[in-house]
């Protein structure tokens, strides 16, 4: 019997999510069963995408349940196991965070061999996110040679990456992110142009401004305003890998869109959603690039550390307020 | 020297163009130079497309000039040749609408070997908007077997077409159009859900109550709340051949866009929009389908039908009030 506790959702959040939404729970955690091993939490993700799940509405992951735990990417260390293929020692990942100790069958978990990077990479530039970026830039948006590209939320896990990649590919990117911090972060990392779209009074403006030529690759993870700048400044048949919409989230009302959605069809432009899970094939090609990356010295990353698990709740509020540079995270044990 | 008239573009218009932003010009043509031929167009179309031209900023193609002649598909006949490729009689497709008599040189000109259809054919069902239905259904969208496509504007020349190949290809197809008769004739055309969306108090609910199983393929001609509707009803990796947005040409002021554009991501959207030159290449391929289709009887297709040049403008304004069951041409000679 092991002490452990979770974050319940208490409530369903209207517009931005408040601390109320969320509740801290004690629970006992048995021994683990035949073919279980019980792990104890060290890090777990928060990212945007979970808003949605805390709606009661249909999409491509099921709605969180009141009164049940919340879940999401974590990585943990075994501390018993009743099953041959996992050792009290083992990292493993899972997506059973939001608690500190569960048991789970050994099948569910990941067991992580990570000669280089510490732990909660897994979580970040080695993961979900790195993996998005990937995925959604060489894939999804089809980057080919020459093209110039347009990124948002750009200091965010899956921004930065995808600046990255594009400027070791080569690419002329022009990227947005909010207050001078970021803006500095992005210049760290190489962009050519970056925006501090808070600072901007008019996004299309600026962005034209930065890149007169136009553009022939949005990554989205803003929309909004964020999109009916690319699309203005959109050469013809550019690609958008459509990957977030935070500006629309927490939405309590219906946000009407962009008012230059003609131009999908006077430029041929291509905008294309999609969801990281579809793409899982990529992830052994994804991670030897990175490796390679890593061991030239050519990546960076950024995390936003918030700790103890009773910090998770702020730490995913504070997503939609901007407080994070590169990945969100919270250090649990 | 022939007596000739031609209409020109004497203001840009404001919104729905009306008749003072046209002007009957009466002009002289000179004889037909060395390598030209003279010819006396028979039809010409109107197509909603033309409204962007009439603006006074950069497209796929460029603005019309004021005080100059519009352009635009026509077929006419030879009456004149100083090219030996072509003879007095000849019928030929040129792109020089908008004027009864003039002179091209003959490699601008495309013979027309019709030897089943109607010269306006090549206007209509056989020409351009043929074409378009074509390329967007089948390549933009992607149609594959077993997806349900909804189609919109689909009373007019490329929307009926798009019905007619989805369901001779034997596919589930919602259709919407404005007002009884239209509804009528996707009714004769065999959709199997036909929407008056002007008798729609609510279009998602609409479209959601024909198709509660969602649609794989939407081929968008009107944008706005067609759109809304379609992001509403899409099944996850449904594509979207964005064709035309005729809700929005005329618009004034900036027209925000659907406000669930969040859709795209949750259901791995793809919208794609196209342009039927980037798409000449399935010409052939699309002429031999027709020809099979006409043959077998399967074909219907239908036009509105205005007489003499000086009607074209109110032709093309018809256009933007519903007023073309079809294809909208006119009958100039």
């Amino acid at each position: 019997m092991t002490q452990s506790r979770e974050i319940h959702l208490r409530s369903r959040p209207q517009g931005l999510p408040v601390p109320e939404n969320f509740e801290l729970v004690d629970v006992v955690v048995a021994q683990p069963g035949p073919g279980q091993a019980q792990v104890r939490n060290l890090w777990m993700t928060v990212d945007p995408y979970m808003r949605g799940r805390m709606n009661d509405v249909k999409s491509y992951t099921p709605p969180f349940q009141i009164g049940h735990p919340l879940d999401g990417g974590a990585v943990g260390e075994v501390i018993a196991s009743n099953d041959p293929t996992l050792h009290v020692g083992d990292l493993v990942k899972s997506n059973l965070g939001w608690r500190e100790v569960f048991n789970a069958p050994a099948s569910g978990l990941e067991k992580l061999i990570a000669p280089d990077l510490p732990p909660e990479a897994f979580l970040s530039v080695a993961g979900m996110p790195g993996l998005t970026a990937y995925a959604g830039l060489l894939r999804v948006a089809a980057l080919k040679p020459g093209d110039v590209v347009f990124v948002s939320g750009a200091a965010g896990a899956v921004g930065s990456m995808v600046c990255q990649i594009a400027k070791l590919r080569g690419h002329k990117v022009v990227a947005s992110a909010g207050g001078p911090e970021k803006v500095r972060f992005l210049q760290d990392l190489g962009v050519d142009v970056a925006i501090d779209y808070k600072a901007a009074p008019d996004l299309t403006a600026a962005v034209l401004a930065a890149v007169p030529e136009g553009i022939d690759v949005y990554f989205d993870n803003v929309g909004g305003d964020h999109l009916q700048a690319a699309i203005a400044a959109a050469r013809p048949r550019a690609r958008f890998a459509m990957c977030g919409m935070i500006s629309m989230y927490n939405a309590t009302a219906p946000t009407p869109g962009p008012s230059n959605l003609a131009g999908i069809i006077t430029k041929s432009l291509r905008l294309e959603g999609f969801i990281v899970n579809d793409h899982a094939d990529l992830a052994p090609e994804f991670y030897r690039a990175l490796m390679g990356w890593r061991t030239e010295g050519r990546l960076q990353w950024k995390e936003t550390i918030r700790h103890g698990l009773e910090s998770a709740p702020d730490a995913f509020i504070g997503l939609f307020r901007g407080e994070n540079l590169g990945k969100m995270l919270v250090k649990i044990a």
